[in-house]
């Protein structure tokens, strides 16, 4: 496991995350080093609350595409969306080989199916312990625990020593499914000497350590115990195989027949269950159209919308909009997941939907983490000694207080580096200096669009949603500029027409006014008559209302 | 104190909540015997995350503008918004007298004055321990604590016997001011027999015991302890007088000169000071312009902003855009708050944006809530051993939570009673029963007009925030149909138009063709043209771009 590569003179390794570190989302960070680039993580995140009806933000890869001849290929460290999430769109401009441990990349190909790019990626599956040579780069990939499984640190072995990269992680000595962290690996690394370590930053703010996985079958379980009658339903995340196969073990063991609903928990458990990431007894399973022909103390459906997704199985059962599955008294809902923060509210409107429905509700102490807190943090360290601490994974209070515990932790505080995406951070001759910056941030996925949605379009977004439209037409002569048609006033999402006719025939005339008194005064020019039409309605409509919609005054010509 | 009210045959109490019992906020309720009303509180909720561009919402008093007869006056419990907020609006149109403690009449003035109603208002400032009759009913002010001073209970002596509304309150032993909650009060009137309370389930899912405001008086001398350089600077609720007054004393104690800042933090310190519920010793508070008289260790900002708000005062200094006050290295800003729900989000970019400026920041352990929890409402039951129980002040599951905790105490479940807004619910000769349903509701309150937003017009917001939209226009002759100008398509928040050229100039063509089409075809009816084109467009755009924008035909005619 010796690596051989050669030192140039006056160069440093690179570390450039393109994404990754003004928020939670979009990972994806490049190592550069002569003519090698390999990729880490290929993320995607969704949009904030002010980005109004976009689907999902990816990141700029213009770095990639202007270096494409060096780039070797992606390295992935687990099958988050955050982390695989962007892959079909950046694969249409860097298309490079993927490395990925089995489940992950089986998560992948079934992106890629959908997006049809199975065929033109190139993609190797590797194993724990296992290396490859990409370029002057060398990757060991090293069992970690996260809440999906097959997740993968990274040990880059560079020119300049070597970088361990632990994607998301958790310590988990007694995982569901597979090893433990290979917390000696991290020991050994750390006796022959680690460069830097990019580290999880995630639960940073959280004292102790997070719980076993194990921990949420127990209570699970328990529920199980104490509710014998009626239906059980668990909401979880899709991605958490283990979760899923803790279920099942209790479905099994109180005799409950299994029905899995919400197209990504279904996708899931078929791939992970197809490569033996989840064992389900024989005749557990069952399927939705048969649920009929079980008692409702034999069943128990586990599916998606934990996270109070409108869209989501979980919310169309308590809408009654569900084609199958309706909520009533006697049904137990089971929350094994936490809110994401941002969707506390939605959670909350749900669960008091499902009380109303007469539901039972749980939703204490059936979740875990996936992510490393404090201590956990703390251990990396103490068994890596790296020379150099780069908090990844997180929100900026979170790399913050991860600086704080590798401060704890005796590295020096020159030595814990807080990057930005775009930053080129150079590491040589054990020196670190954010040499330079390359473009970097979110493109904007709306439907097939990629990046056609600017801020412009998104200002008019906001604007309309807040305050709605109020649209002024008027037909002019080519000739003489008389008047012939209007103006007219259309409104959308501004006041209800029908309670407020008044208010809208006294703004026409307002209107009607101005553009007479322009076109008396032998006003041509189109632009400014718009002018006075958006002051004056502006002014008007302020005045009545204290409203400012958006004003779109529209010139029509004819030839007469 | 010994009430003496003729009991009617034929008829009970009636308890008829006409708002704050399917959400947080607009807290309503009316007691009816007779030809007596009394109206308990008269709170605005804030909008919904689908009420794009509302202000606020007040509720639907339909019932009491047809009994206005009936109606005695407002009772209010304290200050909040979600409980006097709605007076300003419902006034106009129900002008009965108010009866609240000083404080809360204080900020009750301060409201009305805004709205030029004060002159026009009846008031009477009640004292805890006195009783005020209003027709048939006595109403008893029973001393309580929460996060604003001067909160009440009441207990309302009626033909049917006696009921408690709590308010919004929690158990404070150690009170920053004035007493503790009147516990005796409550254990007399449960010796002496209470028909059923209603009491504040906010807190109804958190086991234990409310910790006492004075203890976040204690951390936040400790961080002024342990922060002896540079400007402190602390965000909290503008209402909560008591966590405002301990800062104070920290700053005094520790040499620091105060700055109160943002408006509704300014104006509640200045009624709070005026009627004697804050002591501000001589020469602390100090006016934001002689801020630069004093060195950095001699300062403490007071501030607004502690949810996040885009608009006050602690996100505009995070942002440069403050007038006076930037963030800068060596700053330490509290958080004397947590998010309410729903502000996650906001609470954490800000944290972000002040640990990016270099501050340091503090959000743990400087907090406590205002509202009891699991074991302060069995208190309260164990103390008045009511009839019925009515959970109120909370989200469904709330309400649910404190349903569990009457039934442990003891009360058979058949009187545990969760309303809904609008029901009527008779108590009479010891029985409960909810008899029938008045209107109830939510009124939006956008700009100046109350109830003119529908929701059709929130549709179109919705719709325009999501997709934006499409507008078509086009000019026809009045005579023959003919085709004088148009079709043009003008669109906003859709696509940045200059990347997006071919797509809107195919678009024109493609309605272009559908319009001649019928006019061809000697299609003459505009709603069938209008038709044509919105599907015509709509069918064409998402085969594009699989989005869905708003369409928008508009034909206009001209006389020739």
């Amino acid at each position: 496991m010796k690596t051989k590569v050669v030192k140039k003179e006056n160069e440093g390794v690179k570390v450039i995350p393109l994404g990754g570190l003004e928020s939670i989302g979009m990972n994806i960070t490049a190592f550069e080093y002569g003519d090698s680039i390999i990729v880490v993580d290929c993320g995607l995140s969704f949009p904030a609350d002010d980005m109004l009806g976009i689907d999902l933000v990816i990141p700029d890869v213009t770095y990639l595409e202007n270096n494409i001849d060096k780039v070797k290929g992606f390295v992935i460290t687990h099958g988050h969306e955050d982390h695989i999430g962007a892959l079909p769109y950046v694969l249409k401009k860097v298309n490079v080989p993927i490395y990925a441990t089995k489940l992950t990349m089986g998560i992948i190909e079934h992106k890629l199916k959908e997006h049809n790019l199975l065929k033109s990626t190139r993609r190797k599956v590797i194993k724990h312990g296992q290396s490859i040579n990409l370029g002057c780069f060398r990757i060991e990939f090293i069992k970690t625990n996260h809440s999906i499984a097959d997740a993968t640190a990274l040990a880059i072995y560079t020119p300049e020593g070597i970088i361990i990269h632990t994607g998301d992680f958790k310590i988990d000595y007694t995982p569901v499914f597979g090893e433990s962290i290979d917390l000696q690996r991290f020991a050994e690394l750390g006796k022959k000497g680690v460069l830097a370590v990019m580290m999880d930053s995630t639960n940073a703010e959280r004292p102790g350590f997070t719980n076993s996985e194990r921990t949420v079958g127990q209570s699970i379980d328990h529920i199980f115990d104490e509710h014998r009658s009626g239906r059980i339903i668990v909401a979880t995340f899709a991605s958490n195989v283990d979760r899923v196969q803790q279920i099942i073990n209790s479905a099994y063991k109180f005799g409950r027949k299994v029905i899995v609903e919400g197209r990504s928990m279904v996708n899931i458990i078929s791939i992970a269950s197809e490569l033996g990431y989840i064992q389900i007894p024989n005749e557990t399973l069952i399927d939705i159209d048969h649920m009929r022909n079980y008692p409702d103390d034999q069943l128990v459906l586990i599916t998606t919308g934990s996270q109070g997704e409108t869209m989501a199985a979980l919310s169309r059962m308590a809408n009654n909009t569900h084609r199958r599955v309706s909520i009533k008294p006697g049904d137990t809902i089971v929350f094994s997941s936490s809110p994401i923060p941002g969707n506390e509210k939605a959670v909350s409107n749900i669960i008091n939907e499902l009380f109303r429905k007469g539901a039972e509700v749980i939703f204490q102490d059936t979740h875990v983490s996936g992510h490393a807190c404090a201590e956990e943090i703390k251990l990396i360290y103490a068994l890596t000694h790296p020379k150099f601490a780069i908090p990844v994974h997180g929100e900026y209070r979170h790399l913050k207080a991860h600086a704080k515990l590798a401060e704890k932790m005796g590295i020096p505080k020159d030595h814990i580096l807080i990057l930005s995406s775009g930053n080129v951070l150079e590491l040589k001759d054990e020196r670190a200096k954010v040499i330079g910056q390359v473009p970097h941030g979110g493109i904007m996925v709306d439907g097939l669009g990629v990046g056609d949605v600017g801020n412009i379009v998104l200002r008019d977004r906001q604007m309309l949603s807040q305050n709605g439209l109020l649209i002024v037409v008027l037909t002019l002569s080519r000739y003489d500029n008389r008047l012939l048609a209007g103006p007219d006033i259309v409104s959308r999402g501004f006041v209800y027409v029908r309670e407020s006719e008044m208010l809208m025939e006294d703004a026409r005339k307002v209107v009607d006014a101005a553009v007479q008194k322009c076109l008396d005064g032998r006003v041509s020019d189109w632009s400014k008559i718009k002018s006075v039409i958006r002051d004056t309605l502006s002014d008007y409509v302020w005045k009545q209302t204290k409203r400012n919609p958006m004003i779109l005054p529209i010139i029509m010509e004819v030839d007469v």
